[in-house]
């Protein structure tokens, strides 16, 4: 089973960690076979955290597990924080393949993205 | 003349700014005949704040601005802040037309980009 776990920083708003929930589940509706199971995790302030969002995914039968930050800039948590949570399960269950995807603002597209929402074309 | 105001949160780590700035000189690369002029603004730890990157452009002859929060969340920031700094320069010069984008998590284009980062097809 392919796992696909997105990590967004956490918020003391219940409602920005709650989108980011729902990103997740719009994310599991659109991944077709892509992968079996999305969730999403914190890197702090709201669970679960990455270790835990992990585990609950190997728990379920998960045996590659891909780790999307959901960040805008290679800051402290994307370049350290996050890969040092992932190896904290990497090295619990060596068993399970934990790859980290890149974050969403080193994607080109968000050009193209911003200049529709600038245009009104989104 | 048209512009484009890229406002972002703004970061203590110069590298994140300059990723900011960075991407506003692609916008510009990319915007065609849609945008005049593109700039980068931050909400706060970095320059030019938001009304003073929209007075800039006023200064070079801009009769209509858009500002786009780079930005992943609907918090604070984005529903208070953003809207608070454009009133100051709305009430300044009025004669001059500045809209509010949606913020870039609103997009949802955003669920097709990560999916093809998770899938290692970006």
């Amino acid at each position: 089973m392919k796992g696909l776990l997105l990590v967004a920083h956490g918020s003391r708003r219940a409602e920005s960690n709650d989108e980011v929930r729902q990103l997740a589940h719009q994310l599991e509706a659109s991944a077709g076979e892509k992968f079996d199971l999305v969730a999403s995790a914190f890197l702090e302030l709201a669970d679960p955290s990455i270790p835990d969002g992990l585990r609950a995914m190997i728990r379920a039968g998960v045996g590659e597990v891909t780790v999307l930050p959901y960040f805008l800039s290679a800051g402290r948590h994307v370049v350290t924080d996050i890969p040092g949570e992932v190896n904290i399960v990497r090295a619990e269950s060596p068993e399970v393949e934990i790859t980290l995807a890149p974050y969403l603002g080193a994607s080109p597209e968000v050009v193209d993205i911003l200049l529709g929402l600038a245009s009104g074309q989104d």
